[in-house]
């Protein structure tokens, strides 16, 4: 199905715009009221229970607002079901699913200081900025736009979760409709790296025939834009695991005689980096299709905004030789997530460790594989003289190699990228640019989600907006939600969904 | 005061040995017993609580024993105390201290498979032997030898306090006395570089005067072979920090653009040691004194266990180009005692760390001096282009150094050895000879004591006893005792107690 141009779009989209941003003005309290109800759920995709305690949470929350809502379940019951909601509208010609997922990353609770990642917490500004914490408004309290709600998923992804139905209701509050049949859809798995969701989508195809989707996650540009984003890198990631003497030894009895794995594991990771960040495993820039000139020009739009984050960050160097981070997220990358080996500082023993992990991740840009990408890496360790498997090692395998390498790939897809001109891009961009007329139109965001899936499962094509503050610790402990970005996401998610006429 | 030859020690040693062999196998049930109540108090030097308990615990075995204790305190209560007691024989010429340390170093408790550190267990062998838990014997109940105590300190190095008192008891039940006045010194925080310990030889010096000091603490040789060993290496310990981002940060949308703190210690670390695990910091193996022809003589007559111990170890190869252990061990080494950055498996999130942590730990022979041999890791760091500070960096100093490393030495002492034809070190030697015909006799021991201050503080010298199994795991999780090491460590204290005659 066509679509309409971006002028048509934006002229009609344009009066919905402030209505939107009244209500939620009006209801801001009662919002955060909600929201931190669902964010005090734990998300982690491995935690079942819990997966399925937000699931039937979320699907009172539609069904309070009328949204049909169901369970699209995959293989069994380990598979954290997706949630699926509707919203017909008689005489609708085209049909747009929105998307944002509803799992969060993992947590390690005693790296968190500014509350415990499931006791969502309000503070009056950035914690490290001098954030004090205060309790949830009440309704008529005056709430800053800079205050910021802490807990996991705050940002990623809840908040696409919360925008979506509270856009619902400040359309339902107008007397107001979609313009188009709405379908919403609300992963589980996002963070776990969407292991079962081909499956899935191939179990409710019929229920998900759209005409392309609109996916609510990632964060806006460090300058404060928004962001309209046409892709998203692959992703895989590895854990590597080397290996010393059977048990920790005394370092004095033994220590530089037997093999020191956290050594060794030095040795590996920095054989795969040079000094300026450049990968240095063979063929790791091979494969990737080049950027074409409006998406260069499109990537050169954008505004630079490294050096306030450079400050931001304490940042007296970054890697890619000065090269500017926009240019670097369109590219291959190699990350080391975390490396451990016994342990340090207070609880160190003077011990030659016995192994050593280290969880490595690699982005991907089109025409790279996520499988291809990892048996580089594999083909590199192998060159340092590992012995690589993908299980634990026998006594035997260790005795007769020098080296031993257990390397074992998680998940992995490749990346997915609309063209700029497509119409769903361009109308997305211009309903957006109505609220936001400093909105940033990407090729590609640096981060991952599986939408590779939709195109080849579902043949839809798919665009990301981005809207959440740029320093929200996502990943990380301390996640944040500044709330100006939220109600920002609403009123964008209001405006998509009357963007254009009902064709 | 001059010492007599080994001939006239040995000859009269020889008749005491069998005795206390034979009170030994009347009781060891009550031997263990007791043994397993000290080792179920938490013993880490820093617990000074738990430290005390021990403290006041050990009195009361030794007030039983007539032997006269006391604590010698620090300059306050948070020094770890040490023990003193004395057993005065009318008319001995000559006082020799035995010494043992009761603290032990930090625990994992999440690591430890045998049991909980500080519920000592019994197990019918090595855990990775196949062996199972037996409940502590009964009176008259036959026990095995290859059987193991497992707990903190059961090897390192309560062994040493336990054997100690034990042989008094062997001695009193035989009507026999030490051929010396028998000073008694257990100290409480050995395990924690002795940081206080020069001070407390000084507070308590006219109490402490001696004609030398034997140290009960280390391990037997990988043979089984007991171990007369004249000097230890040196020990400092160093945690290095480097800085990423002042918060972890998605690696999707900064990773390959913010410098990752993970990969920065890994090639800070490889760039200490070459492939074959020599230490690549310049300098360091300067300031070395090169051991005697008689030392170099004595260190080729150790048996080589190298092969056994490979097997046992699942080691394929190990460092220093397949030279012997026994040659490696006094050198000067580097070790890697442990790594940290973010998680790793399933904790693992997607993140550019904020910071890398390593603890390392050298080791020093004779000649080097530990400040100096630090210096030269700082000046390598420098090298790499660090900033290098002993406080945590400003967020200024993050923004102006490209990168930092906060580098902080603990504790750090140097070398000591007795020379291979002093009084002591003969008489020693001769008298363990007498009941382990096959003894060792070792220049240096590749772990590490404060012996110098014995010989600084108090211009005593010194001679270590290394009686425990070699595979205790000792510093490590699952750290055990094999119980006929306890039982022939009580058997050479006895005869140490008594050996030469009272000149």
């Amino acid at each position: 199905m066509r679509w309409g141009f971006m002028a048509l779009a934006a002229c009609i989209a344009a009066p919905v715009a402030a209505a939107p941003a009244d209500w939620v003005a009006a209801n801001q309290s009662k919002i955060l009221a909600e929201y931190a109800e669902l964010l005090a759920i734990p998300n982690v995709a491995s935690d079942i229970p819990n997966i399925r305690r937000n699931a039937d949470h979320i699907v009172g929350m539609m069904r309070t607002r009328g949204l049909s809502p169901r369970l699209l379940e995959g293989s069994g019951p380990t598979v954290p079901p997706a949630i699926y909601g509707e919203w017909k509208v008689p005489g609708a010609k085209r049909t747009l699913i929105l998307y944002a997922h509803y799992d969060g990353q993992p947590v390690t609770p005693e790296d968190w200081k500014s509350t415990a990642p499931f006791e969502p917490k309000l503070l009056t500004a950035r914690l490290d900025k001098g954030g004090k914490e205060i309790p949830l408004p009440s309704a008529g309290t005056k709430i800053d736009p800079d205050w910021r709600l802490y807990g996991r998923s705050a940002s990623d992804d809840k908040a696409g979760v919360m925008a979506i139905l509270s856009a619902v209701d400040a359309l339902k509050a107008e007397g107001k409709r979609p313009a188009f049949n709405l379908k919403i859809f609300f992963e589980g798995e996002e963070e776990a790296g969407s292991p079962n969701l081909g499956d899935l989508l191939k179990r409710h195809k019929n229920m998900l025939q759209s005409d392309g989707w609109v996916i609510f996650d990632g964060p806006a540009h460090q300058t404060g834009a928004k962001q309209v984003v046409l892709g998203v890198r692959g992703v895989l990631s590895a854990d590597i695991i080397v290996y010393g003497p059977s048990r920790p030894l005394h370092s004095g009895h033994y220590g530089n005689w037997a093999p020191n794995p956290a050594m060794m594991m030095s040795q590996l990771l920095a054989s795969m980096k040079d000094d300026s960040g450049r990968v240095t495993v063979a063929g790791f820039y091979d494969d990737v299709t080049p950027l074409t000139a409006a998406e260069k020009a499109a990537v050169a739009a954008v505004p630079n905004g490294d050096a306030a984050l450079k400050d931001d960050l304490f940042l007296g160097w970054t890697e890619g030789g000065k090269r500017p981070l926009i240019e670097l997220t369109h590219e291959p990358s190699l990350n080391v997530d975390g490396v451990r080996s016994a342990d340090v500082g207070e609880k160190a023993r003077n011990v030659v460790p016995s192994t050593a992990m280290a969880t490595i991740d690699m982005r991907l840009v089109a025409g790279n594989d996520h499988q291809r990408q990892f048996d580089k890496v594999v083909a590199h360790i192998r060159k340092q003289g590992y012995f690589v498997t993908d299980k634990d090692p026998t006594p035997n395998e260790r005795r007769q190699h020098g080296k031993v390498a257990k390397v074992v790939k998680h998940g992995g897809y490749n990346a997915e990228r609309t063209p700029l001109g497509h119409p769903l891009a361009r109308d997305v961009a211009a309903a957006v640019r109505t609220v936001h007329a400093d909105a940033v139109v990407l090729p590609s965001l640096g981060g991952s989600l599986p939408l590779y899936l939709l195109r080849e499962g579902l043949s839809a094509p798919s665009v990301t907006l981005s809207l959440a503050n740029h320093d929200n610790s996502q990943h990380a402990e301390d996640e944040n939600l500044r709330l100006g970005n939220l109600w920002d996401a609403i009123g964008v998610a209001a405006t998509v969904m009357t963007m254009g006429p009902v064709r």
